[in-house]
């Protein structure tokens, strides 16, 4: 009897009997697996959706439930706020959001489709109460609908594309919208008769001639032999909790400490590489730390451990946080005046490192070179009451003077203040969510999407709120469709 | 017929006849096959030796012939240089200069083997003069042994391990040695017999139950059968010339123009891939320009657009430049004062874009804003007169002050200037060189050294002259002889 195993598809001629039979099996039941199933039941198929967890959730489930739309002329949020926003402006930004390992296709496609895909969530349930918060935040604490949510107004973007907010978060009072976002996800699969199993964890594909037609999922401790007649569509998230993966990967992480995700061990990225499929972008991922919240730190400067400003600090805060650990020493200070200083969240673990009724004392404090950090200050300070930012461009209104003393540094440490981390690397998929073989050409039967694929969010320096969501819940109707069509 | 592809052995059951029979069949005639195969031999295998070109090189063939050795209390030319290097300290060294892909367990057994490999080469014929040439050198131009090829005397590598100069040149005038390297080896493997096909290309790995037989090779336009009863060793190199590779896995290289190698188009790690091995660590890669030519320009500071300095100068060339390429804006400039600067060689391609009797002049020229090189330089300056780098740690000789106008700011632009590049990622394998499955255990009958594995050079900002070819041709050697006995 052949061997069990996520790394190798199972032969079908070994397959003593069937336990199920669907056309689509799904699994993992974020929000792209239950986007997946909804679409693949509209398309006529019997679809069958597999969860590891006793319930739906998963990594989306922990999320703000923001999902990046525009173009079009703008959504009715977009409009009303006053943003037309172009087709051309909005796939612009996605591309060079996606910056060296862009999928132009995945952004041509969205770009195009993005309103059709909202007004495919609103019909489905989603509620969006229409309005527009200005500011930073990194998700509404009230119900509120569209919001910046990536590096869209800050260089070198907004010189790129015309800027937009298009971050739109489900009506929600608060944090945590992903959670009733994939419930509204459930409740539409249910209705269409998808049949959901739960405390179902995927073991092995299963394959016959070439071609995917099945999978086996531990289901009450044994394995169980699914058939799936047209198709698997792998929707099970990243690797964040697979310290082999991140070892061979992307080891860059291990500086970091808090990963975000639900059982995301990268299991359908191995199903998929077994099955002739190809993981790209590996080392890639996403990173932010809370420093924007209180917002008045929004308007604080960054500095690398040699008194180096490394980015303009008006970017997405996931941007910032990026380019933070790229830089050496294992942290960064962000710096703040009296004017925008509060005492910083528990939950960021900031400590405050050093302060000073000046510039140079804080750098004496930070036990900096004299000249370093004062010398950065003095420059930024000068050339911020002129309105500009000539190092990076940063612009108004977070562009302001830090000059009312006393000064405050608070350390960034990557390894023990909170960094949130998750991989972006995956699976290498078309439009269509058809899993490409090494060789490119599609793997029959073969479906994936979201964080077990390398997407819209394909570059950690480049990612926005909302683009993951995008992503998982626009090509996970991609992939289910295209699953149930054959 | 089953299809003859990199991306999935054939199955032996679909071979009508085979065409050559032989024990170790060896992919590939750098310096890397070359060891395989001699060691294969010797452990009394019968071997075939396969190159794609019309003779042996690879990329082996285009290096400096430079290997990376020490431990064990120092070479015979470290010791009559007077540097006792012990086995911690080279391991040591090994280990940081992995950083976050380090392979703990290769860098232990060179770290360890280093002496023996050493004696084997010359054994083998490897002339070495014997002595140490002080100084900065990218090769040497005469036909002396032993160069510091690394950071080993900077920060912060100097603070792990003790430094001693460790990169070891076979005999030869001028630069280039990696060709008669490569014809000394090959002579060595013609002595044994290893039966030598050339123009002859890789097209599928065979397998029977799991176990690689053998490989279909392209000899005269024909797919050639060829049993390899105890393994096939995949000596192929990296993935430089494949831009498809590159695209998906290392697509920061896309900044660069100058690939190194000799057809590397990944054809082994894809091999190795659709057997079942995975490739790790495909993000990586090595840089260099040659901005220590003339050597008097060591002693020059980098700067990026914003007119920070970003790396301790006295750094290994190919660490200083791999950092460089980490900066925005897609240049760098070396500023360097009348009393270092000469002409830069052509091949550098390298052009003034600024001068000035003063650093606030070259600042100007350059269109950065006024207080920004020039405070960079004052206070460089400053410290570097009392023999210390505050920010970077930079130390003497190399550091010295830039102050004898007039200045000079070369550009060093990662589009136009000269910029090497070759891939570091490639398969996982052990320390015998066994392509280990994406479970981690080995596949058997499929061996693989060199750049198509990720090996001792596993980090493109920890990478010395020397690296690549110690791990070609001592993990060369492990894989030959494991794959011999089976």
């Amino acid at each position: 009897m052949a061997e069990i195993s996520l790394h190798r598809p199972y032969p079908a001629a070994e397959v003593g009997r069937w336990d199920f039979e669907t056309d689509v099996a799904v699994i993992g039941f974020g929000a792209t697996g239950a986007c997946a199933a909804i679409e693949a039941a509209d398309a006529g198929a019997k679809v069958m959706l597999f969860e590891r967890n006793s319930g739906s959730g998963g990594a989306s489930g922990l999320s703000g439930g923001e999902i990046y739309i525009g173009g079009g002329g703008g959504t009715d949020a977009q409009r009303a706020a006053g943003f037309e926003d172009s087709t051309e402006d909005f796939t612009a930004y996605l591309k060079a959001a996606g910056g060296p390992c862009v999928d132009i296709a995945k952004c041509e496609l969205y770009g195009r489709e993005a309103l059709n895909h909202y007004a495919w969530l609103k019909a489905e349930g989603v509620p969006y109460r229409g309005n527009y918060l200005p500011g930073k935040h990194i998700e509404p604490t009230d119900d509120s609908t569209l919001i910046w949510s990536g590096s869209e107004a800050a260089a070198p973007f907004c010189d790129i594309a015309r800027p937009a907010p298009r971050g739109h978060v489900i009506q929600h009072m608060g944090w945590g919208g992903g959670r009733p976002l994939v419930d509204i996800l459930e409740a539409s699969a249910r209705n269409r008769h998808v049949e959901i199993v739960v405390d179902a964890r995927a073991l092995a594909l299963i394959e016959d001639e070439g071609r995917i037609v099945g999978v086996i999922m531990r289901i009450d401790n044994q394995p169980r032999f699914v058939r799936a007649s047209k198709g698997v569509v792998l929707a099970t998230g990243g690797f964040v909790f697979n310290d082999d993966l991140r070892r061979k990967h992307c080891p860059d992480t291990f500086k970091l400490n808090d990963p975000i995700g639900d059982k995301d061990d990268g299991s359908g990225i191995l199903l998929g590489v077994g099955a002739g499929g190809e993981a790209i972008h590996m080392d890639q991922f996403f990173t932010t730390c809370p420093w924007t919240m209180p917002e008045s730190h929004a308007n604080g400067v960054f500095v690398n451990v040699h008194g180096q400003r490394f980015i303009n600090e008006d970017c997405y805060h996931g941007r910032v946080s990026r380019c933070a650990v790229d830089q050496p020493g294992g942290k960064v200070y962000l710096l703040l005046d009296s004017a925008q200083f509060v005492q910083p969240m528990d939950f960021a673990r900031t400590d405050i490192a050093g302060t000073g009724d000046t510039w140079e004392e804080v750098e004496t404090e930070l036990e900096m070179p004299q000249g370093t950090l004062s010398t950065t200050m003095a420059f930024y300070n000068a050339h911020a009451r002129e309105g500009r930012d000539p190092l990076f461009d940063k612009r108004p209104p977070i562009l302001m003077p830090l000059d009312q003393g006393p000064f405050v540094a608070l350390e960034l440490n990557f390894q023990s203040s909170y960094f949130s981390f998750f991989t972006l690397g995956g699976l290498h998929t078309s439009t269509d969510g058809e899993v490409l073989g090494r060789g490119g050409t599609p793997i029959p039967g073969l479906y994936a999407a979201g964080r077990c694929t390398s997407g819209l969010p394909a570059w950690g320096h480049g990612y926005s709120s909302g683009m993951s969501l995008a992503d998982c819940t626009f090509f996970g109707r991609q992939a289910g469709r295209a699953a149930a069509l054959g």
